[in-house]
């Protein structure tokens, strides 16, 4: 090898595409992409721009967050205790119908410096204003697939002018910020799009070969008023009507029968379990383990900040495990290494982004980070997986990387002003309660 | 008043013994006790040997964990995802046979430094070797409510002698370490304990004046061997040997009928909700609200770090809220105020300590927290309560304060040399293991 960009040593590593562990690792990086991949001592003739000494820490492919709402860490603890229905239409709703672009801009930006502040390099995203949200990707130097939402609620010309805006979002954002963007289209609910309108969206999607994220089956009331209208559950009219394939990132996905679950696993649809908004609003849980035996491609996200509220997926690597045992009744149920490919992985699967990332292998894209294993709630590590998944949080990440550029190295963020950010999005937030 | 030791100023106060913010805030301790509440304006003329500026931090009562085995640090993440039975009786069980009390000490300090480290100020424990946490109690500046356990499991020589061993414990600790030491008996089980014993126990408590702590209704599969064997459940049990009274301190009480929850109110029983630990070994969740409904003083505990995998009760706070709207699929259940009431105020009552601490109040001893709010997963802050239970985390922890001593301020813990706890308890494990 040519001489490498960044190499980094003595850590344990985690590839992810197989359930192997490398102790004393190390690993370079050339032109934003992994070169090397192995033991530190199959390193030694390795030379590098810069070198990192990485012993007590251990690397692993960032996180990639399935499903998330990134400018609702302005709505963060806006609205709490309270129903899905009252907290959207009496607070979340009225909000972002005054909510400015660059307000979204400055609510992005403060999730991105969060994200990265815990571990995650990319991120599946849905809102309005969707080119600020990919404004602050290009900014904050993260990968985020990005969808401008498309929303009819029974009017038609709603539906058409969203749908051109999200199809317009796709085209001019697909590739944007050196690649580090990828766009899908986003209509918002089965409840919310009418059938016509859906099958425009899936024709668009295959037009342009980009994915479709949708939330589907998130809450119970609305899934029963939904069968009772059009005598068939959203998923079976979804698959009626042609939309589910495997461009499909589906999230939530709460208490399917056995039959939607067959239906998902048949077409290919990639499920985002989102557990801990899920548990917050009370509406369920998804059968991640049914889902998995039928060989769905099930991955995690935190959803916005509002329903959650932070944006840690290390956090909700612990709940989702903890909340499939407790469904099932049964700890051995989603084991820690399952956890783990599901935030990582996975995630690039649903994402459509498997050649690119979501494990450490040569010829990957560098999206990784490294987690400070030396810490008194990390010790003694008896089981690498089980710590990462049960005891590390998003703060005991310290160096992360994206493309093979150091967004944050010894906890610093780097090209990053914290204090900004966090001053912006309080300022966005009082200007526009004050609307 | 006279110079006071520590005057903080410039926080949000949350004093916790009724649901008020103190905005700008000032509080000001004198002999380890709390000597001033109030608005920074009105503490001007107060003179101190150490002033904090907390500006952007909220002081708070620090948390008090309800149930733990702090020694069992040394078995975290020791063995994963597996049934309860399997983990007690392959892994945990024989592995505590081999313990001693060097070790003990080794694990309990690790879980002390933890502790400090994310904003617990007390806790209750169980384990044996309890002298040794009484130790590491001491070393550590924390307050904890220690029981030596006692068990029985059919062999009658073994509960008198871990009877008289847990009685004398209790004897011999009760005020320890300048009174920050409270002691309790500590029967493990009714499933491993004769009523002749808990009967024994409950005379002894009553003689010495000192709690009870038991587990209680912890495992599906027990609750119902037991039911089969005695022909009670475990709670009709206890309360036909006149067991239960406002002494005892009952972690778990998971799937309680609703005969059982009344025995626990009419008793003034205090229970301890463990929602991490019971989630992960799959066994149910605890109906908090049911138990609050009927009066039941219900307090958090993250249980011993071999089934949680961490002492985090920013964490467990979070689990809790989520877990029981899950239970009840009802968003408005447990709301962020009540969730905090049940880590300070509740955990206060149920540990006999409700005079001294859990609320920031003139005359309580000083035990309290800062917490930084300057970060972005806390920003905006629309809501304290929620912030401090959906967003923070441990880790976002300042400063921290036992008996009006500072453990760790800045996040810089004093006293007490970190990397040799872990490399201590690092060694303690090696060594149980080589055994």
């Amino acid at each position: 090898m040519e001489k490498a960009d960044i190499l980094i040593r003595g850590c344990i590593i985690l590839p992810m595409d197989r359930k192997e562990i490398i102790e004393n690792g190390a690993l370079a990086i050339k032109d934003g992409k992994i070169a090397f991949v192995g033991k530190s001592v199959a390193a030694t003739n390795i030379e590098a721009e810069k070198e990192i000494n990485a012993k007590g820490k251990v690397a692993m492919p960032g996180l990639i967050n399935g499903h998330t709402h990134l400018p609702m860490t302005l709505f963060r603890g806006i609205a709490e205790d309270q129903p899905l229905n009252t907290w959207l239409r009496k607070t979340i709703w009225p909000l972002e119908a005054k909510l400015k672009a660059e307000d979204v801009y400055a609510g992005a930006l403060l999730g991105c410096l969060e994200m990265i502040k815990s571990g995650t390099t990319c991120f599946a995203d849905m809102y309005f204003h969707e080119d600020m949200v990919a404004k602050a990707v290009e900014k904050s130097g993260l990968r985020g697939v990005l969808a401008q939402g498309i929303i009819e609620s029974e009017h038609k010309l709603l539906g058409a002018v969203t749908l051109r805006k999200s199809v317009n979002f796709a085209k001019k954002f697909h590739g944007y910020a050196n690649g580090r963007v990828r766009t899908m289209l986003g209509p918002h609910a089965t409840y919310s799009c009418s059938s016509n309108l859906l099958k425009k969206v899936k024709k668009k999607s295959a037009e342009l070969n980009v994915g479709v994220q949708i939330h589907l089956a998130e809450s119970k009331v609305v899934f029963k008023e939904f069968e009772k209208k059009h005598g068939l559950c959203e998923i079976e009219f979804l698959d009626k009507i042609g939309f589910l394939n495997e461009r499909v990132l589906a999230a939530h996905c709460i208490d399917l029968s056995e039959e939607d679950m067959h239906i998902l696993s048949k077409r290919g649809v990639n499920v985002v379990h989102v557990p801990v908004a899920n548990m917050k609003l009370g509406e369920g849980a998804a059968k991640v383990k049914d889902l998995m035996d039928l060989g769905v491609n099930v991955c995690l996200g935190t959803d916005g900040p509002a329903s959650n509220n932070t944006l840690d997926m290390f956090e909700t690597m612990k709940i989702a495990a903890l909340l499939q045992k407790h469904t099932y009744r049964d700890p051995t149920v989603l084991p820690a290494y399952e956890v783990l490919k599901m935030a990582t992985i996975n995630s690039a699967k649903a994402l459509g982004l498997t050649k690119e990332i979501g494990s450490i292998e040569v010829g990957k894209k560098a999206d990784l980070i490294l987690v400070d294993l030396s810490k008194p709630h990390l010790k003694p590590l008896h089981n690498i997986y089980a710590g990462l998944v049960y005891a590390v949080h998003g703060n005991d990440v310290d160096t992360v990387i994206v493309d093979g550029k150091i967004l944050m190295e010894n906890k610093q963020v780097k090209g990053l002003d914290e204090r900004v950010i966090m001053e912006n999005a309080q300022k966005a937030t009082l200007r526009l309660l004050s609307r």
